[in-house]
């Protein structure tokens, strides 16, 4: 009887990868390695990519340098563990739909192997995964707890750190490795009292993250011996055009008083429009200046004057967020997760070569392939 | 090969099935009219439970009378469409857990009849679902939408006004029949500047319901030709204590100057026990009194005056919210979306009898065995 069945959920699985595009079937890639517990994981191996269902570019510091992480440290662990630790890393482009799509494929694999390998001649090439760890974001790792918690599967967060999934009523299958935004916002706050910076603005990303990042930070302005007055606070789309970063930027710089300093509760990606619409605006350009008619034109040709930037840990240490507008990032705070080097990482990073076969990492080679300048 | 696989999925629902309690095999239950085409249905049937996984009490507003709505109106397309239309609802609970319990079994249960009754002698029961109709609640809708989009499952929403839901790029798969919230903010603050009410509060339920209906009045309050103030907000849990709430309405109290009316963006549980608050402190009561080296005793002692309460359409036509705390709630103001009354719908809901067979909602019977007066 159980065999004769085969679920929607797989047939719908399979339809969508073979009927799909090159692009859609180098996101199914599986980077495994095989042990007697397996473990699965999402990182973003590449990026977000606006209005489209597909992946962006690949992601080296998020995607590729934390799925080797990962590797050498199971690597490691298997030296001393009585047992063989597996892991199986799929690709969450930094995307809810992408990673529901791995995780389910999760599910699936793991049955897959599981009742083949009841007939003879079959060979075992996993174990189910018993936990996943991560994905990064935080509404996407919601939106993955609210399938894996059906499920009863443990998913160890790396990245995410949204207050909301503090909460164990709602997700009790969830547990992180970093603190909550709570913390963060705490922190913030006791920056902004040591400079005596209490008049301030704060920007921050749609979704998860941001929202309840800001929402953390404006409960914070209310606590005993914390004295900040949130000014004017902005709600902005990570995807979002260079004029609405503009814009933003446009409104803080005409409120009165002026707030010199921004908190920014965002992801990377918004932090570097924003640094790019600084520039802009400091110059004196606007991305709608061809556009006559517009009203915005006016405000256009006026220049407006850097802030202080106080960013979250979304684009605190992160090259890409600041290449090209260095100089609107200089002088900004930014917060990170404590995290110590590793020591061994380094040398085992650059050592790696794109046409080594013992290379676990299947992005690699496409990473590879596209930065050889690094090698 | 593929009638060999069968997926983790199913074999883990089915686990949870079997392994666990009466009251959730109850919960697997499911009404259905089979058909050519079918669609499913997620309705509340029963309510939800503070920090457990299981359902509450049966439901008979948003629940029974729903279900007894779509099958009637399933009943009457059918005596004038061209094919037989079919419908499947299964229970949500109000909750996110056991939506998306019942939305996989959605998904597993139309394969498990299709490969079967591709064998001799079986009968096909119904078809697999194309579309899923709810559920209700707007957190719970969009867990289910990050699933369903997965499986390019179209998703019409009967309830869920969240602003959210909105965006096509995240939520591609989801459509809805009724006005977002961004409409209600819009018709609160008009109602608010008709009677002068400027000086406002503002309540709302935790989750994406209240939160985003929130941010959408606060928008507002920016709007050219909106000239209104909060003067305070605050968030409550649904299924706080009462404590919380009185504490909610001791903070207003005492705002300088203090608002007369608060608008509550809220579920209808939330209303009620902030109706239960107002009526314990107009008679100077504290759930807390008890504890005299609590602080709050001395505010418990104080009488405070009841506010002039707008409500959203959380509790629009709910008797529910009102029952018990009809002195609080005399006087409010109530959204609700448009729905006029249908007809045919009272003689038929009261000719239902529970011990009718031909009755196809098997929660009817376990309402009507704890109703029985009703008949």
């Amino acid at each position: 009887m159980l065999y004769s069945h085969v679920t929607l959920l797989m047939l719908r699985v399979m339809d969508v990868v073979t009927k799909t595009s090159v692009q859609q079937s180098a996101r199914m890639l599986v980077a495994e390695i095989p042990g007697d517990i397996q473990i699965g994981a999402l990182f973003p191996m590449h990026r977000q990519i606006a209005g489209a269902e597909g992946c962006g570019a690949i992601w080296e510091q998020y995607g590729i340098q934390r799925a080797e992480v990962a590797i050498l440290t199971i690597q490691e662990l298997n030296k001393i563990l009585p047992f063989r630790l597996g892991i199986s890393i799929r690709d969450s482009c930094w995307t809810e739909r992408i990673a529901m799509e791995q995780t389910i494929a999760f599910l699936r694999e793991g049955v897959t192997q599981c009742s083949c390998c009841q007939t003879a001649g079959c060979q075992k090439k996993a174990n189910p995964v018993v936990a996943i760890v991560g994905p990064a974001k935080s509404s996407t790792t919601i939106a993955v707890q609210n399938l894996l918690q059906v499920f009863r599967i443990p998913q160890i967060g790396y990245a995410a750190t949204t207050t909301d999934l503090s909460d164990k009523e709602q997700f009790g299958y969830y547990l992180r490795v970093v603190p909550s935004d709570a913390w963060q916002a705490m922190a913030i706050s006791q920056l902004l009292m040591h400079f005596g910076w209490t008049y301030i603005a704060v920007v921050y990303s749609a979704g998860n993250y941001g929202e309840k990042g800001f929402e953390a930070m404006e409960r914070l302005t209310h606590a005993p011996g914390i004295d900040v007055c949130i000014a004017h606070a902005q709600k902005v789309k990570t995807m979002g055009e260079n004029e609405e970063f503009e814009n933003v930027l446009l409104v803080l710089n005409e409120l009165n008083p002026r707030p010199k300093v921004v908190v920014c509760f965002c992801e990377g990606r918004s932090l570097n429009k924003l640094f790019q619409a600084q520039k802009a605006l400091r110059m004196g350009k606007r991305s709608s200046i061809t556009n006559y008619n517009n009203t915005t034109f006016d405000k256009g040709i006026k220049r407006i004057e850097a802030f202080q930037w106080i960013g979250s840990d979304g684009w605190a240490d992160r090259l890409d967020v600041v290449e090209g507008v260095e100089t609107e990032a200089a002088g900004s705070f930014s917060f990170r997760i404590h995290s110590p080097r590793v020591e061994k990482f380094e040398p085992y990073y650059y050592s790696l070569e794109p046409a080594n076969q013992s290379i676990k990492n299947p992005w690699f080679r496409e990473f590879g392939n596209k930065n050889l300048n690094v090698f």
